[in-house]
């Protein structure tokens, strides 16, 4: 049909795409997501066209009209983008053309497709990225819960998965509460630093014609306004590998919840017990219980790396402005995103939904080996240098382990055979309720420091809104 | 419905997954691509349920035919699969308990969605690698036949994209033809790989029950036989990481033959002219004409690495046997090969629609300079140690230089202040032809030995029933 | 040797490690780059030691003063690390012990190794971060320089590598101080996320003795404070990770550049000479000229993407606290830090002399293709709706293709059977200096622009005490 | 000096390169690892050129034996690479003719760097995998010996990380061993993939000088006989990368491996106690026997995955031939092979040494639970449809669940409460041992089974002159 663009070909050339190339060009089965931002980014393009004196009034009050009935024809699913249209903007924009005539006509002057997908993608990137930072903050309030009802709770900590120390669950729930802090912090950067317009940066080279771009900014809530070079506007996509690390980050970081889960959820461990709702029978084995959703959460990360990968592997060695290989940035992007959003998603349910297993942590937590520590600093408090102290409790670890009993289980006769200041007061250092409540150092496991941060967190939670 | 299995839940849970988890959990959207192979797969299994007596034949008839009837219920597009029963196995022995019954219920036994998925992802796999040959071998006729139409095409050859010396333009095609011979044998090779067949592994431990491991193996044509070891056959996804390494290489070396492309087409270079079908234009300038396949050729290597990056990190620590983490092996595998098919599908159209421009080709290759090399090989042939010659052309290139002229335009008076060895005779190994014919060796690009290559590439082609 | 700590094995164990074991687990190859954070560290928690009133003040500054000799003693390789020891901390302690005795063995009271390489690591990673800001910032200068001398010069701006519309050369350079501007911002904000201190966190539960982590992390001017969890800082490798992905984000910028330069230098292109100095020639060609800087820059870029890839794969799916996997994240932090380093350092150098060939850029920009756009535009002022002035353009430029003539090679009547609007005013559209002139849009290539840009930029950088 | 190769520059050139340009094209601290290979590579060219007639035997014999005096020189460390020669190659042509004078200029004709150092790395490639190939047998006979030692062993299997079914140690370790069994297939095609020989390929074009390739491949070993394009040849890395892939995917194995191992070693499991020599101990943790060298083994592969997306970005989208970035492959595959070779290294006495705690094993495979798919089988052998039998089971898990009991301890009424079926004789076959030993199934977990496989394993190991 003449008058309509064909999927960008335009009158340059004589035939059609060969079907094999048109496969691996189409884009509507994923620019799909960019539907509303593409909308949302030609109406402000439309209205400040009037302003500048490009469209008249009428033209610009058309096409906003009719922007917003192509949108909701597309989304309703009434209508579907036709691939051979080659992506959402061709398709947004020739259905304008067929439902206002003329005035639709008049809606591209001084933008391309170029400046139009970076524009697009921006916008989406940035609500994404916001989307990603509430589900954050929900699932720290499932955390913050969680370690409240469990600030004294013990358990033993782990380095090596060897039993270390004795902390309490409250504590370590709330490392998980830290490490999305930082997630939360990365993508608030991402979505600060994207925060400048391409908008009217044209194909590559600007244009010649009046348009306003701070206002197009500002309507598009680009609160740093207009890019600065256009060349640069066109073909950068930083701000999808930003968002694409933060994302991989974050779900590094859930993969060490989940496998931590997994663990826990052991017969060897039973310190937790998944809800049902997060779990998985077995099409053979009748009994099983499987924390599916936990092994999702680690094996996630995987694909949210791949993603990364593929975005600056792409953007490696492309020379300015816009190339093609571009297209491919958005669909690890996309996956990226719906992976955090997905994983995140299940995060409040499957926090609150956990039932620990306090006295088996309790019981756990009685291992005399876990004072070890403890009784060090207890003799360093009595004044012996800290490697001698190492030593001495060295000494009564293996003494213990060839009497095959704890250290609880050496009789004076041991203790005094190793060191005299291994006094009945120094041993009581090992336990454990002692020894956690003792480590109030800022940042520590006692229950008062886990109180504290978790009264942090929830000013922190509260002040954006959230009940923790 | 009693009797189904629901999703794999089975009796042992008393409520649903949650929404959030079932979201995260579900692999229907992708997992369908496995249809044909579950099917297959069943029915090997059914048969031999039979003749090992732990089925009636009545039961073992059923049930093939009635998988007939699900796969051409879901394949022709009448029935949709359900997200709500988790996957495609549980969808298809489900609608089989629906359409006959109770001989349905008696598929199971035996196996586990544990090896049914093993068995299911390496009859892809293996069905993938070799449709990917046969890409490969189509695009090597058509390397072939362009390579045999310009066996004697003088251009340039490059080194850091400095123009080296002169080759033909049937030995630079030929150049990709190997290394895509080479990304053949690496799909031969995973393929052959994966000839044993996980099916009889059960959830994890083999079975007690008398099944007949071989016989399925052959007749779903693993030509290994069965694996060796149970809980290494439910867990190994190595096949799914070979073949998407096999992808991620050839799609290097298809990023390779793109980037040249789009230099070629470049104004500057003007080597080549791409086909229409394969061009773009846009929608801004009305003279471009984009060479996006050939961009998107180069830009999709980024995707297969990110996918092999996927497969192999998802895999890294998981502890034997089965952990749902490999479910996230699926989708890169299924992204990787198609991303190599979709590649591959435009190689034939686009090499063969390759409009070289010869003569700007063979403008470039009279450039002097290109005979450097060749004159200082004139030099060892007349007695000059090597490195004594490269010295000796140095000399004549920065002399060239100063008088900003080309070493054809040095005098007789240069060339005796430089060496007395430069005598018209040896300069006369500048001719491009001439250097580029001299040049024999095994490998080289000497028209004859160019035509030698093709003969051979077509010789391999024929024999595996090709026409090149 | 009783009294030195042997490598962390402590008297626990009877016999030493395995020699293959013990090469898998050497750090001190890599962990001397460690050595002055180490060191500072370690003063830093003796003096609050002492004002804790662990320690003695005599002992402190025993410990203080012992730490500044064996500082000296292994960065003036006067002595070297022992493997034996396992890593640079336990050399710096044993050492110490050594030379000041009893007093020594008082350093290691309320830390572990686990918080002392956090520790470390951070300090590390934040001085990395500045300095490479500071490299970028020089070659921001550089380039800031370059754009201001050829602010005005013409030269084709590509997409998809095809002509597209004239710009300037500052124009183009100054993309990359784009770029590089907002990898200066990820640096900052990464070491500004790292600026909380781990010290004091213990091996993964604090201490109980009574430490002031406030007055380390002041003393190691960790602006932050101290960490919030014990588990988690003794475990997080969110900042290496961080840095890394910055430098690889650097690093596909970089190559970017680097490609550019290689395609500029090229004898089709020929747009710029790279300096003598950043050159290399060939063993056997003679005359080649070769730009391994920027082809290194471009390859760079490769292995940053792998260290990060590294880094993030370690850290999946580690459980709380401190895992031995964890030493496996230095090496990757390390070499993309001194990747992005070592690729910085050649910046100012290799865009200082860059010999631009103003002319054939000039020469370039006058492919009348190049205002197909500009006349497009031209039109639009004339009240063409653009979409049918696309058209128009679509097919001038079809028929001057069939005229095997350029735009400005069609006569009147061509013009005419197009469309009447084509006169010859409006075809005056197609002098190139007039066309970007035109473009002042924000952001545009018009040498206004551009010298209000440099400006910008200029001002940024003389803020930073710099001298573009 | 005159006559000496001025690492590559030439007469070409009037000036040094650039110091920090000097500093990013350094390889000699990473080429030092070809230097074997590169004299290997140079004497067989030289033998060759005497042959061929373009030198004379006595400046072969003179090369021949001058290069063995550099190897000498430079590898008993009384000589030092020199930086300022770039790279191995320079170097050793350089002492050369040092020492040998005006012959040593004669050994360059009809050769480049660029094929020499595709020569000497695929040389280095083709010995590290053989000697990877050793390394892997050599743990597949620590494996075979500490499966044969507990084929009977019984323990828990796993799947998600719940007890699934009982399982033999045997077997489970047999599992690896299938692992490292196609690990070593991959390194083999790799090898065999890799014996075309590149040398004679020249820059980029061959030569036109009358040498014999296939003479030079036969002295080499390279049974592939000489390469087919020179083009390829001289930038073709495919076996490096094939190489890292099969050390990423050995490391991704010996992950599992460890991650087993650091499981299996906790106090929870207690299943293992890794050897003394595998442990480290804590500098703050007294007691502290931590699994260092399983925790290696799994952070390892974090590194080889990176390496090998270093290798594949760095090759994405270079044009032929020879490129600058190419340089760049060779650390990633020195790191993979090397991390591969030290992890490998450790297998042999770590598998030796494990000390499994056999009694916690058994105790750990009475759990009832892991009969409940024995029992569904049993049921199936009475006729029941499978799937009826998985429901029976599963409500006879619940009803256990509800009971607090196993399902050893539901009564007779609980039983036919539930199913008539589950008569005594049925639920016989909750014993481990019983439901163990009947799983003969090809690849199968009964005593008689891994006895067969271990039989299988010995068979091939000693065939390979080892001595399992």
């Amino acid at each position: 049909m003449a008058g309509k663009p064909s999927g960008g070909r335009g009158a340059r050339f004589a035939g059609a795409m060969d079907p094999a190339a048109a496969a691996l060009n189409a884009s509507v089965h994923f620019d799909r997501r960019l539907l509303r931002d593409d909308v949302r980014g030609s109406q402000a393009h439309a209205r400040m066209l009037v302003v500048a004196g490009l469209i008249s009034a009428a033209d610009g009050d058309a096409i906003v009209a009719g922007l917003d009935r192509v949108a909701t024809e597309f989304q309703s699913g009434g209508r579907a983008l036709d691939p051979a249209l080659e992506d959402v903007h061709m398709n947004v924009e020739s259905r304008l053309i067929e439902l206002i005539g003329e005035a639709g006509r008049r809606l591209h002057p001084a933008r391309s497709r170029n400046d139009q997908v970076a524009t697009d993608l921006k916008l989406y990137a940035r609500r994404a990225a916001l989307d990603i930072v509430s589900a954050i903050d929900l699932a720290r309030v499932a955390l913050c819960r969680q370690a409240r009802a469990h600030a004294a709770t013990l358990l033993p900590g782990y380095t090596h998965l060897q039993r270390a120390q004795v902390v309490t669950l409250g504590h370590h729930l709330l490392a998980y509460a830290e490490m999305l802090g930082r997630d939360r912090g990365r993508f608030v950067d991402a979505e600060r630093r994207a925060a400048e317009s391409p908008l009217g940066s044209g194909a590559l080279a600007g244009t010649g014609l009046p348009i306003d771009r701070a206002r197009t900014a500002e309507t598009l809530e680009f609160s740093g306004g207009p890019t600065h070079n256009s060349l640069d506007a066109v073909s950068d996509r930083d701000f999808a590998a930003e968002i694409a690390f933060a994302c991989a980050l974050l779900a590094v970081h859930l993969s060490r919840f989940g496998e931590e889960l997994v663990l826990w959820s052991t017969t060897e461990f039973g310190f937790v017990r998944l809800g049902e709702g997060y779990c998985s029978g077995s099409s053979l084995m009748p009994q099983k219980r499987n924390p599916d959703v936990a092994e999702l959460l680690r094996g996630k990360s995987g694909r949210a790396i791949g993603d990364l990968v593929a975005l600056l592997t792409i953007s490696k060695g492309l020379t300015l402005a816009y190339n093609k290989d571009l297209q491919e940035t958005q669909e690890p992007l996309y996956d990226a995103v719906e992976t955090a959003q997905q994983s995140l998603a299940v995060m409040p349910g499957l926090v609150a939904a956990l039932e620990f297993d306090v006295g088996r942590m309790r019981a756990a937590a009685e291992d005399p080996a876990l004072g070890a520590t403890d009784l060090a600093e207890e003799l360093v408090r009595h004044g012996v240098p800290f490697r001698s102290a190492h030593e001495v409790i060295g000494r009564l670890v293996r003494r213990a382990e060839e009497k095959k009993v704890t250290l609880r289980g050496l009789d004076a006769g041991d203790l005094r055979a190793i060191d005299a200041a291994l006094s009945p007061e120094v041993m009581a250092a090992l336990d454990p309720g002692r020894a956690v409540a003792a480590r109030t150092v800022v940042g520590g496991p006692a229950p008062a420091m886990v109180e504290r941060e978790v009264a942090r967190l929830e000013a922190e939670l509260t002040a954006l809104g959230l009940e923790p």
